[in-house]
Formats: C-alpha cells, sequence, structure tokens
C-alpha cells in the first residue's frame, strides 16, 4: 500500500509507515537544524537586510525552505499516523499519539517545541551569511543521517532532494558572502588589538598532566601565531598591555 | 571610586556604574553569543571529538572562554550592582534587582534564561568548526555594539580585550577547518544529486509584482548554476527527475 | 522623512519612528498570538488534514498569515530601526540593538523567543477550528490595544489592515466549523457520563467567608443544570455513581 | 493487587500498573492541555475579572481543574511507580526514573516541562471565554485518546469522570459567553475595514498546479464573501483601498 | 482612591497604582521563587509521598501557597491596571499591556513565562524537604526586597503577611526534616568512598596567580578534612585509589 | 573492548557500551540536577560573593563540578556512541543520533535543553548555601539511582567517585553555613509578624472528608504553634491583625 501526498514542489511517497522513523524525521521538521529553523533564520535575516541583492537571496532561500516544511511534514506525518490507533506505535511518539491525534507538531525527535533560539540573527550580513552556511552544513549531515536509518525508497528519494538542496543552497550563501570582498577576518568596523589577537593561549592542558597531550597545527603554530602557556599562571598584565 | 574585580586572566576596572549598561552585558554572559555558549559549544564538541588534535584545539579556546565568563560576569555585576539599593536602578533590570539581590544571573538583557538551545554541536568535526567560525563571528560583532554605547574608559578596555580575543578564535577555527583539507561543499559522506544540486530556484518574488525586485549576481549567474523560474507553478517532475 | 518596505500584500508606511512601540509591535511578530503563531498553527493542522475542503481553507489563511508576518516584521524594523545607533533608543528593546544590531527577531515584546508551545494543534478537525477561532479574537484584541498606543497614522492603517483579516478569518473559521454541522458540545466519539455532565460545582466560594459571592447564570442554572454545593465537603461517591 | 489513593473529589483504583501509559499519562499532568494548565488559564483569568459573575465561573472551574490535577497525578504515579525499581520500566520515562525517584513530575509525556506559554489569558472576558471553549475541546479530545490506549477498568473510570467534567466545563463557558449577548464576530470596539473584511484571499494554490486543488464552501462563498484570486500577483493596493 | 479586592485569606489594598512596581511583584506571581512554584513543588511532592504525615504537611503548605498566588496576582494585577489605558504606564510591561489588556500573567518581572524547571522534586522525602527549606528562605529574600522598593502602606503589609508566611514554612519544614531522625550527611543508601569523601580539593586558584586568594575554614580545615592542593596537576589515580 | 577516555581528574572505563544507559546519564551531563548546574550555581554566585573566604570555597566547588561535567560527558559518549550506526540503539535517543551525531549535548535523558531556570542563585550568601546544600543532596540521590540501573563496573566506579564528591561539597556548604553564626530562621533583615509566624493552617483536609486525615508532629504542635482549623472559614482579619 501506498500513501500520496502531494506536494507544492516534491511529490511524497511512502511505502510502509514506520513510526519509530517517523520521529527521527520530526528533528527537520521542528528540530533545531530543520526546515523551519532554515526558513525563518533566512526570511527574519531578509526583512532586517538593507541590500537588495542579498535580501533576494535570503527571501528566495527562505521560500523554498518554507515548501520544504510542507514536504518533511508530510513525510513524517504519513510514518507518524499508526499512532493514532496502535499502542505499539503510539510507544513512539506519545505526544504525538496522544496530543496530536497521529499528526505532527513542531518539536523534534524528543517533543521539544520549535524555539527561535535555534536561530542565529545578527543584523549584519557578512556575519549572517556565515550563519547560514554553517547551518545549511548542519542541515546537509542531518539529512544524510536519516537517510542512513532509512528502509523505505520513496522516503530515502525524498530526503535525497531535500539533502540536496541543503548544498545548493550552502554554495549560493558562500558565493554570496565572497561577493561582499570582506577580508574573512574583519568583522564589524573596530579593529581587534594588535599582538594579543595573534597570541593562541594553551588553556587546557598542562605539562605535568598525564591526559590529552597538547597538540600543534596551523591552528596554533605558524601563520604569525605567538603561542602562550598556561596563561593562568603568568601576570596578565603583560598579556594585555599594547 | 573604582570597583576592582581580579581575574583570572583581566583585571576588571569600571569608573561609574551604569545599571541600564550592565543590563545589556548580560547578552554576553547568559545571552545567545555570549561566553557561556561558546565555552560550552567548544567544550561539547571536545568531548565528542576522536581527533586528538583539533580536540586539544576545542578544549584550550572552551576554556579560555569559560575564564570570560568570569570577567564579562563580573564586568556585568559592578553595573549591576546599583539595582540592590537603589529603586530607579533596579528597573534597569528588575530580576536581578529583585530575584537576583543585585546580582548577576545567567540571563540575557531581556532575562531570558540561557539555554542549550544556543548551542549547535553535531559530532562532525567539520560542520562544527563552520559553527564555531560563525559563532566567534557573532561574539565579535556583539562586543562592538557594546563598546558602541559604552562611556567607561576600564569597561571598554575590558570589551575590547574579549572582543580581539574571538577574532583570535575565529582565525585559529578557519586555520583549524582548512587543515583538514576538505572540499568546501563536500559534506558528510552521501554526494548530493547532480543537476538538482546547481539549481537556483527564484521563489521569492514574481514578474508581476511591483515590490523587491529579482536580483542576479555570483550566487545564481555563473559558477554552473542554471536558474529556475518560480518552481511552483511548473511540473516539478521534471526538476527532481535524475 | 518616510521609510518605505514594499511588501507583498501590503506598502508600509511609517512616518516618525517609535522604538518603545516598535518594541510592542513584536507581540504580533514572534509574540504567542502573532502572525507567525497563526501562520504556523494553521499551516501544521493543514498538514494533518485529511478533509481536502476545509484543508485548503486552512492553508490559504496560514499562507496569508505568512505574508502578514513580512508586513508586521517589516513595520516593527523601521520603528527599531534607531535602536542601531542611539543608546536611548536601544534601551528600548537591549535584545534587538546589542543582539540584533537594531534589526527585528522572533521575539515579543519582552524578548521571550517564539515557541511551539503556543500553538494548539490536535488533529481533530473541528476541535482545531475552535482553537482557530479563539486564536483570532485574540489576535485582533491585540491589534486593537496596538492601535490604541500608536501615534502613526501609515503604521496605524496597516494594523487596522492586518486587524480587519483576523475577523475575515475568524468568519471563515467559524463557517468551517459550522459545514461539518456537529453537535457544538460533541467531541470525539466517546460520551460524556450522563447525569454527571450536567452537575455545576460550586467550588470556589464557602458560604461562611466573606470575600467573593457566589453567582448564579445561565452557565449554572436552567438548562439542564443541577447546582452541586461544596462538593470536596461530602461523599463523593455519590456524585460519580452512576 | 490493588493501590488505592483516596482523592478529594474521586478515589483512584489501578489494577496492574502501565508504566508506558503512566507516562502518556503525563499529558494530563504536566501537558498542554492538562489540568494544572486548565486549572491555571480559569484562575488567572478570573483574577483579572471585573465581571463579578463570571469570575465567580471562572474560578468555579479553575479551582475544579486543581482538583483533577491530583487525580491525574495520583493515577500517573500509581501507573509510573515500577519505574523506581525496574531498568525496563525506567526506560518508559527515564526522567520519573532517575530525577523523580518514580514520582511524578510536571511535565508532559516527552519530558517537557510545564510552561505559561501554554496558557491563553487576554484579560477580555468574551475573548477568554472563547480559548476555553477550545481549550476544553482539547481535553475532551485527549482524555479520549487515553482511554482508547487503556486496558485497567479502574483507570478508564477515573478518565471518563474526568473526560466528562471537560464538557460541563464546554457547556458552561458557551452558556457564560452567550449571556453576555455579543455578536459573535465583533471582538473589542474598533470596527474592521468594510469590504476588505468581506474578501477571501485564496492564497495557498494555484491553476497551473497539479497538487492539492482549490476548494469552496461556506467560508469562502455565499455569506457576503468576496473571493480574491491569488492577491500575491495583483497590485494590492485596489485590495487594500477603501 | 483605594481599590480592593477580598482574597480568600487576605483583603489587599493598594492606594496609587504603580506600575513599575506591579512588574516587580510578578516576580512572587510568576516568577522561579514566586507562590506558583512553592505551590507545585509541594503539592506535587505530596502526591509522590507515601508518609502519610508529612504528606499532609506537604499538602498544607501547597494548598496555603495557592491562596497566596491569588493574594499577590490580585496585588499586582491593582498596580499593573494603567498599562491598559496609559502609553506611559504600557511600557513598564508591554507583554502586560498588549497581550494581557493591562491583567496579569504567569510571567517574571522580565516577561519569562513559568515553567516547571524552577521545582525541585526527587521523590527522595528528606531532600526533598531540603530542597523545600531553601525555596523558603528564596521566597523570604525576595518578598524582603519588594517591600524594600515598595511605598504604598497597603502592599506592604500584603507583603509582609506573605513574607511571614514563608518563615512559618521554613520552620515547619525545618521540623518535618528532623522529625526524620536522620544523619543530615547520609542521603539515600548507598555510602560514600572513605577517605575521598574527606578530601577538600583546592581548585579555583593557585599560588602563582595574584588575583583572588585561597582562603581556609571549617568548610576546608578541621572536621576530619585533608586538603588537597590544584588536584589537575597530579596524577589522580592516588586520589581515587582506594 | 574496553573504550579509554581519559580526563582532567578521574579515567573513565567502559565494558560494554548500553546507549539507554547512556541516556539516563543526560541527567547528569545536561539535567536539572547535573554537574553544569551545580557547576554554573556556585561560580555565578561565587561572582557575585563580597565574602573572599566563601567566594573561594564557593569557586573551588564550581569549578571541581566543571571538571566533573568532563567526567561525566565523556562517560555518557562512550555509552551512547552506538546511536551513530545501530538503527536500534538510536533509537534510545534520536535527538543523539540525528542531531549529534551520536554525540552528547547538553539535554537531559528527556532531550530538554539545560537551561539557566535551574539555578537558584539569589545574591544572599546563607540563603545561596542552603540552595546548594539542597542542590547536593539532589545530586547524591540521583547518582545513587544511576549506580542502581548500571551493570557495567567501571562505569558504577566512576559514578560512586562522583556520588561521593558530592557529599562531600554538602559538608563544605553546611560548614559554611553555619561558619556564618546565624539563626537558621533569621533570612534577611525584616522580621516576620509575630504571631501570625507560629500559625499553622490546616488547608488541606477538613473534617467531613473521608480521605487523607490530618496529621500532627513536631511540625505543628509543640515549639511554639498555634494550629489553626481551615482558615479559609473564618474571618481572616484576626489571623493578620497585629
Amino acid at each position: 500500500m501506498y500513501h500520496h501526498v502531494k506536494k507544492l514542489m516534491y511529490t511524497v511517497r511512502v511505502g510502509t509507515a514506520d513510526p519509530r522513523f517517523g520521529n527521527m524525521l520530526l528533528e527537520q521538521f521542528g528540530g533545531a537544524n530543520g526546515e523551519l529553523a532554515a526558513a525563518m533564520q533566512y526570511t527574519v535575516q531578509g526583512i532586517n537586510c538593507d541590500d537588495p541583492a542579498r535580501k533576494d537571496l535570503l527571501m528566495d532561500i527562505g521560500t523554498e525552505e518554507l515548501s520544504h516544511l510542507e514536504v518533511i511534514g508530510s513525510l513524517a506525518r504519513l510514518h507518524l499516523k499508526p499512532t493514532k490507533t496502535s499502542r505499539e506505535a503510539a510507544e513512539a511518539d506519545p505526544l504525538v499519539a496522544i496530543a496530536g491525534g497521529g499528526g505532527v507538531g513542531l518539536f523534534n525527535s524528543m517533543g521539544d517545541p520549535w524555539t527561535a533560539d535555534y536561530l542565529k540573527v545578527t543584523g549584519e550580513l557578512d556575519v549572517d551569511l556565515r550563519s547560514n552556511i554553517a547551518a545549511e552544513a548542519r542541515a546537509k549531515i542531518v539529512y544524510e543521517r536519516l537517510i542512513h536509518f532509512c528502509d523505505d525508497p520513496g522516503t530515502k528519494d525524498a530526503l535525497q532532494f531535500l539533502m540536496t538542496r541543503e548544498i545548493t543552497h550552502m554554495k549560493a550563501f558562500m558565493l554570496g558572502l565572497q561577493s561582499l570582498g570582506l577580508d574573512p577576518l574583519k568583522i564589524g568596523h573596530i579593529p581587534p588589538t594588535p599582538g594579543l589577537v595573534d597570541q593562541y593561549f594553551n588553556d587546557s592542558t598542562n605539562p605535568s598532566e598525564n591526559g590529552d597531550s597538547d597538540q600543534r597545527g596551523p591552528w596554533n603554530e605558524g601563520s604569525g601565531w605567538s603561542y602562550v602557556e598556561a596563561p593562568a599562571f603568568q601576570d596578565l598584565k603583560k598579556v594585555t598591555s599594547k
């Protein structure tokens, strides 16, 4: 038996409903890295944006994510529908079963209500674009994990579609950021304190300890770095003097 | 009169207490982009990290941010102390005044309790590093805004110190990410669907509307992009066919 | 000076920016009875709905509310923009000023993040329509209060537009509910216990107290009601026996 | 073996404890449509109410719901008690088992803490009564679903008692609203804009799409409705002109 | 002019309404240490309690706190009523003014919704009584601060009444705990590891640092304490060996 | 096979990973009574503390709890790692599996994000120490319950270590409170109303009811108590008169 839900941009097909997988799908419906989070982050950034070109970019992708919210919601609903009538299925997500009557709500897989605390909106365009690149990377890996735990071909198809679009968006946001032509380490207008900005503080481990060892790499050697040992044990006056 | 609080890594000096500014400082104490958020994001990522080199990076910076939590907390407390005794000062932050007795709590400037929903932790190292680069960019711009609204030289000094370190961390995370040697658009293991991944959907505006106009730029032209008009009005079958 | 933001369905015009009023407007952007709450409540109900006719109703109004989210967000942003540069304006909403750079976020007037806990979605169509009627009534009264505190003619015009649409939606949901042809007191399939269902318990006040007095009206006399005095002080066995 | 807990208004009898069902019962203890939500919504509305007659109504029902909180809490506790000692039972609700020692807390079935965001309190009496009618309808359907998943006769009896009272309250609130003698579409004092209020916007679907179809019914035809096609694609000036 | 609200256990009299003070009062209505928090903490502990004597204690005080919720709510409402009509008053609490129509909601002074996360309920009677002693101490100091910021004699009287009762409850819980006859350091059944339990770790400061100094007192010298320097810098194997 | 994670203060050894137990361990990582809650409560109290001796006490224990956060986090991660690859394991904690890639986050066993609402910080030293004594008692009993449900010897060793330290801290806080030399019932500066403070109100049960019975003990007889019957049914004027 096939359930069909026709969506604006994608036709969802589910073979056998799998309520525990439907519960997992809620991560991308009402979860921290899901479609509503993406849609709202970009839309609100767009409302605040004074640059008409990148505003259009933010609104295009924000609107597309809203249509994905319906796709993932319809997919989750098809998988969760048995929670309406089967006690065993209901145990996969009692909130959906008892409060939702087998229908989805804006919750994640553990029933946490969606919250605007998931969003990163600063009103500083380049900073917002960086937040969006990271957001798309997170959404991509989450879809990959869902595909990994999924057996149903129709569901996998839909997830592959949605996962692909996250890479599309990631690329668009990266190009949007590059097109601003900014130094990647220049954020805002006030420059960091010279000298201090190039000091790497080795804070987490200490010589006499036999646990994790200190590690060196491009992030703390070369590139103008000075490596400062255990700054807690020095007169930090020197560190902060200009 | 000067209030002095000696901190592990920085000596805080405040001239005149300014309760409404102290309230604003809470954004970096218990707020979404503040020091606890940074400390916890990197520490939890570090606990999950199997790569000893970048684990040390995450733990070093996570530990440094924890010491900054004390700096910003002490700074905010000095500015908020008058809320303990003055009714007018208390109106600047009634939660601090009435519930906290003039002391700080892990809240932002509007009294929202700090929540782990602020954190971005995926257990995928390159994705986490991207989230951290964005997090540092956000923290930098927030410090800049606080400096903009601040009159007290000692406070500005401390904020300049903390702001500078965010750029240090941003650079370290960028170099840590680069050192992984990954294609920036390759996240995880499952490749996106060819063809579909290069389609830019023009979703947010439509020809007949006289509002915001459609915009073109590197994020939707050139670079292999195909530009798809108003995909809601086509048979999306074609779009999703492989 | 006039700021103009062209919206999909309404052109917003603001005369003098009023940051404290902009803060109040956030109630209808990211607040409990605001446009996102309405949009999401109806859209999620629509995703769960098996009745194609009322599903279309839910989706039509859900989509309209989303366009209103942009209207109210743009309006709030124009009023809050001075928080970016003026310290006095920033005190009207420090979260917007410091974290948002003068841009709006999905918060209410007290900075509470929008949460899906605001939504009422049960997956039972007639129950959901009742929740929607109540939601529209709440949204209407909130717009009325905003108009009452507003001096700017352009802003009042926009609020009058948005307020009017809530009554439109309330009427549509009432007619949608009526068209189901259900007994208003029959919810679901299991009938209430006869006899017990008609007992009004006088719980809150007691004869010997000289405070609020007991009151009678159609809600506890006539209409088949039996009025039960202070059921806490009786053998409730009788009350619950069938 | 029978566990007995004597309650103020109802004696709870549970046969075999069923921890996963006990977890489901928490929806009506600390959940969004549960007894505390009902009790607090009506009590807070009552505190704000200037009409002594409906204030008494709100307080009577608010007080009754508080007594129901004890009934449902005692019922849930009896079903959840095995989580204190059995590892398998503990897996039904680890929060109850580990943090609560087998006792209930004000959480729903997914462990979400009860929040005042569940409440709808506007300080406008007729609006509040509408919110209450909807709240009772939701509570009724939730009890019905719990009964559907329950095998224990004593538990079913208690749930039938509680479910019945929700219909009683729904009727009382409906009669309380009717007794105000208001036009159901007149909320507050400011009238909606004539003409605009009667326009139904067909927003969610479009002619060329082969998905969900547009639907007509009493909610968008007859009754003075004018049906406006896809308002996004017109000059909305006309729509909003008076 | 005097506003009078007759309460079950206390008649509230307010002289001049002071909206910003009314906002502060919400700390004890819907705040973390307020009356609902107290009422729910003790009532839920009581529902879980198997000891009939202390269950009655918990229920007596839980019920009394509920009646105090009405007192403080009525008090706050009288002070906040001007927010309904005056724009200046509305700025004292826009959530109350716009969403609540001048009526109170279950929020604190910064608009945070009441949450069950405020409660401490473990299902272990002696532990719960300790949580209650601390809760009463917190509530007492909060009332004292409110009295400190209050000018109105009638309001001060009510706050003195409520503050006094917290000391009554603190004493009752202390005596209830004592009557259990337990060793104050014996919690539950599993004994702590001998030796390790008496080691005080000097973690926060270090010899070479010129900030806060290490301090000694009964909490780390005498009483069987062994004082362990900077355990991070030793082989902790020795510390944990038995 | 053994997984080893070297920690600053404790070496964690886990035999067989048990994902459902790993999920339970999250109560002490990101839960209400867990290590982050302890660390933050004492650290924030310490930042606010003007008494250098007890400030050092608060900072020492706050810092130790932070190191415990790493221990419990590493322990939970080892038990939860199978959720990365096994669908069955993933069902033990879908949030960890799907959003966290098998790594821990600052959530409890039901996925609730850690929140500062868990903390009790009043800025009144003796009150804060009472909150800390209660917090340590709660943490101890939670560790005991985890040990009860655990089969793995290495994990039990670590939990015994952590549980023991809670008793150490409880003792230190008790001695710190005693060393202040305060009357245990004197909180702050304003004395309670004489007479009223010694009245125990018998609120929860009534003579005519055949449920729970009224109970007497040291908490309501002797010790200067006067026992007041059902104060709701008297003229409370007398109760409150001085």
